[in-house]
């Protein structure tokens, strides 16, 4: 069987839990106590050298990194069902709005990049939070320009299926409520979200149905 | 014929020059001017909704952006060289390595991440370059232990052939490298950066070698 490292909380790991149950594929639940400092212990370390989340261990106990890496390595080992679509320009569209996610909101809104800003540039709450939603804003603006204004986008931000880019985009979203980013601002981006979080594998994997949930 | 809208010191742009270039793909260089603000002008952003670089202009004139999705979109388009190996677990260890640095360094030490810790948080010279160089620290070490320790590496990052990782890694060293990081900490990644770098479609790739170097 499959077992995720992950967390919760973590956004990258609630991409590939949301991947697994759109695939049907049965895993098991690891949990890697971010809170609790688990990423930087030794046992985390040797399992992932980055001691970033997720890992993916496969049943022969190989381990993948990257949650971008691992949902693609899911469609090819897993093809059924598949979350890019088959023509080489739409497959790029969707992996680049996965990736303005992944590369340009996710990491500078991490954990790790907000305890810098704590720790070294002595910021508090208020500068922490207008960093976050900064990039989130600028970010959630462009996307939305990006899908309102394309006829390639349906129910989902590529048609009406699934795809790479939703699975980035709700645990995002998720992300950024907690930060108290009104997303009335976003309408197709909100109008998405709320498609894709009332289906089966999204909803099986949203955060607080997870066993680590506090 | 292919068009790349970038900037010579852009290091997303630099992968995507490599990777034309490893193709053997016919392009042309369309220079936008990050210092005199041409990402943010109304021309580059009907170009491209987020005003980052680069974007690649199809010769029907349609745009691509995500230098990571642009890679992808070569390797399907035009398949030989291929920038991926064939078996799925090492497509997902490349793909790792690459978004290794795309996600967890490059992204936290853009040019805009830096002028936000400037102007926002009043942060200078010292305090930004000791920001730049704690992300590719601990990202390089983690790289370095990842490949070292990994007989798949070769004179590559994976075997002998170059793949997405290197041509990540390469970009990724240059920057590095104008902000003073001494790369002798890191003996496997400056091995496998000087190897590429000698190759011919990573010279012609170097940031001194394009029409808007300075």
């Amino acid at each position: 069987m499959l077992t995720l490292h992950g967390y919760y909380r973590s956004s990258t790991s609630y991409r590939v839990r949301i991947a697994l149950n759109l695939k049907g594929l049965e895993w098991r639940h690891a949990g890697v106590d971010l809170l609790a400092g688990e990423d930087r212990s030794a046992d985390y370390l040797a399992v992932n050298p980055q001691g970033l989340l997720p890992t993916l261990e496969l049943a022969d106990g190989r381990y993948l990194s990257q949650s971008m890496a691992i949902l693609e390595y899911l469609d090819e080992a897993h093809p059924e069902p598949s979350l890019l679509p088959a023509e080489p320009l739409a497959r790029a569209r969707v992996r680049s709005l996965a990736l303005q996610i992944a590369c340009d909101i996710h990491p500078l809104n991490n954990l790790r990049a907000l305890k810098y800003l704590r720790s070294e540039f002595g910021q508090g709450d208020a500068a922490v939070n207008a960093w976050y939603r900064h990039w989130v804003a600028i970010e959630f603006e462009a996307l939305e320009r990006r899908l309102v204004a394309d006829p390639a986008t349906g129910s989902c931000c590529h048609g009406d299926a699934v795809s790479q880019a939703d699975v980035c985009l709700v645990p995002q979203v998720y992300n950024a409520e907690r930060f108290a980013v009104d997303m009335a601002a976003y309408p197709t981006l909100a109008r998405i979200a709320a498609h894709c979080r009332a289906l089966p594998a999204f909803t099986a994997a949203a955060p607080e149905r997870q066993p680590d949930a506090r």
